[in-house]
């Protein structure tokens, strides 16, 4: 037992040593990465792609190991999300063509400005530094998240799932060659090799190296990194987002915009799994919408007025309905009298993701988009718009449902941060 | 032994009970905040202040019993901090008059644009929600706090020292007189009353009602609240800036800056407290300077090349001298070859908060900026300049040395986030 333990200390102290190595390494290479300039980055972008495809038989037998070694152990859906072919291997890389197309985040100097004392002040974008990301199963990330770090100046350590192992390492040897191709430090992008769970306990140690982590997978990744991250944390936690109908709506953008809230997809975060109506138009609203998201195969969870009014066929809701994010074709409904009942509501079970209000009426509409304190506030349009694509952003590392520093979609702007530079003419005070 | 903890336990539980009782009426107040008026968050401060001067003799007495009780266990600048006087009252009242008159943070939307969609999409940017502030003995951070939280629509938590105790409860008082008079919820800004060490724990462990913790005070104190805040925290660890004479430095523009960051005052954050001089200038440089800062009782402590000018007389600097905040009239002094080892230093030895160059050189200026990752770089300006009002802020919550969300002096806007705000007319996916 105590030789156990022992050996499990060396092991882990092993693991350590090999990461904070990895970390120093990283640190050096920020440096690097932050003078870049935007034309390096973009050839490494551009080159990493070429990469892929040239070595791409190299990457599918990686992945076939991955598979094969997965097979008994990994159910259907993770093993169709490990699955790589001709295809996903091309759009990984237009993924990094894309992301070297996008305008370079990093020293852009906005609000310079002079001061009474005549010193000039201003604030630099400039980047986080070195990023972890901790994410599970589809190998893309890899690639993805090397070129959201690398776009921003920033250098990274990523550690993906064991059951990807041998295809994240085949990616990120296309990313070292990238990275020397254009003449900036192969250490700027380091995939942990190790499949050793240490590894990621030991990452989340070391804030010295690491300035902030992003974990990307299921909730219990992301409540292990954030109980035990030593350094910041940019996450996603619940979407348990809401449509509120509100009593001057127009009732058939109403039922467009719930139909395509909850049946456009079912597993993403942006999806809505609560619906509430304002009592004097609930009548014509959930008798024609209860049709149509049945017919979409949707079962419905009612509060009480809900079934008086749609039959008690309608399993009744209760509250841990309300903090549910069914990620499933399910929707829990509820009338509310107003709007103000609607907001409490939001605010007492939401989890500050996405709601939208839909309305005609535009004091209501300010009210809701001032009052809801979500990542996301819409009027009159569906929460599945809630990404990083359809905002603009370019690309997305996730969506954060924390409110410092990054809330909602976060692109490459949510990987740098704002430095101030302050010239002078030998001013002092 | 068994009944004393369990006496404890009861008493932490309670304080326990009592602290999330707080932080849910806290939690309520912030969504009225959040939408309130600026002209009532106007009026608050306006009555506040007016609720300050009405009630000094009030605020004199408790003051006077603090100081009494406190007379035998703090020391002598301690219980300067502590105390209050006439003077010292109406500038609390005055600082709050120049918080009303900054501009409204809260609910401007940037950035609205057309997306290919046809969705409209902004950021909005609103309160963080309810703040959570830990600082120590001076009883006026009890009313610049709270004047901050309110104008940027937050509610706010205050947990003074204990030795302040009364003070801060007379200054309270008017707070929440300020607060009703205005028409806005009391609970909005709320003083912890019991001088129980478990009150701290209890609010560093209510993530769902606090969103984030400002600690102001002592290393110790901030390295505690760190460690165990279950919330993001804004803090300040060290100030070890540097000043780097370059080669290309104007010399009489080099000694100004460097004299005037080191002495003007030497208990500051942003004070020098390193200076790194490159070779080709260091003896021009060092044999003047070195006379003014001797004039002005400052210590050097130089590294081998130093020594070697300047003669044995001065102590040597080692390793610890570089990492250490001196708070006081000593002054570590390097030689460098050039500008890359001067940032390699900063780099190494720094604590990322306020670094400058002295150079006439423009390209060595724009490296600098560029490479130094400091919360403020700058060039040919005394470090003194890193505060809120020289940044013109307007007035500061504190100096955060983290990277993500606040970096640099911390104004209203490090009190608000960004949220999304979409628009559409019916607009679905």
């Amino acid at each position: 037992m105590s030789a156990n333990l022992s050996d499990r200390d060396n092991n882990d102290s092993r693991v350590d040593r090999q990461m904070q190595a990895m970390g120093k390494r990283a640190r050096k290479a920020s440096r690097t990465m932050a003078a870049a300039e935007p034309g390096a980055k973009n050839a490494a972008l551009f080159a990493i792609a070429e990469a892929l495809i040239a070595n791409r038989s190299a990457i599918l037998s990686a992945n076939a190991r991955d598979m094969r070694e997965g097979r008994d152990e990994l159910d259907t859906a993770l093993l169709e999300r490990l699955e790589l072919n001709e295809k996903r291997i091309e759009q990984m890389a237009e993924g990094l063509r894309q992301v070297a197309a996008l305008a370079d985040p990093v020293g852009g100097i906005t609000d310079l400005n002079y001061r009474p004392s005549g010193i000039q002040v201003g604030r630099m974008r400039v980047p986080l530094g070195v990023i972890g990301i901790i994410y599970e199963s589809r190998p893309n990330v890899t690639a993805d998240a090397a070129a959201l770090c690398l776009k921003s100046g920033n250098a990274a350590i990523l550690r993906g799932g064991s059951e990807a192992a041998h295809s994240n390492q085949a990616i990120a040897s296309c990313i070292s060659r990238g990275l020397t191709d254009a003449g900036l430090p192969a250490d700027a992008v380091q995939v942990v090799e190790t499949t050793d769970r240490a590894a990621v306990g030991a990452l989340l140690r070391m804030p010295d190296y690491v300035d902030v982590i992003v974990p990307r997978g299921g909730k219990g990744l992301i409540e292990f990194v954030s109980r035990n991250a030593q350094m910041p944390v940019i996450k996603h936690l619940d979407g348990v987002c809401h449509v509120f109908i509100d009593e001057a709506a127009d009732i058939e953008k109403a039922i467009a915009i719930a139909v395509n809230a909850k049946t456009q997809r079912y597993g993403t975060c942006n999806t809505m799994e609560t619906l509430l109506v304002a009592e004097p138009v609930a009548g014509k609203v959930l008798e024609a919408l209860s049709q149509d998201l049945r017919q979409a195969g949707v079962e419905l969870r009612g509060c009480e007025r809900t079934r008086k009014l749609l039959g008690p066929s309608i399993k009744p809701a209760n509250d841990s309905d309300w903090a549910e994010e069914y990620l499933a074709p399910i929707l829990a409904v509820k009338i509310v009298d107003d709007m103000d009942e609607a907001i409490d509501h939001i605010e007492t079970w939401g989890s500050h993701h996405t709601d939208a209000i839909v309305t005609e009426n535009v004091t209501r509409a300010r009210a809701f988009i001032r009052a809801v304190d979500s990542s996301s506030v819409m009027v009159n349009a569906s929460t599945r718009f809630a990404d990083g694509f359809e905002y603009g952003l370019g690309a997305e590392i996730g969506i954060s449902t924390d409110k410092l520093h990054a809330r909602g979609p976060v692109g490459l702007e949510g990987l740098t941060t704002l430095k101030y530079v302050v010239f002078g003419d030998g001013h002092v005070r």
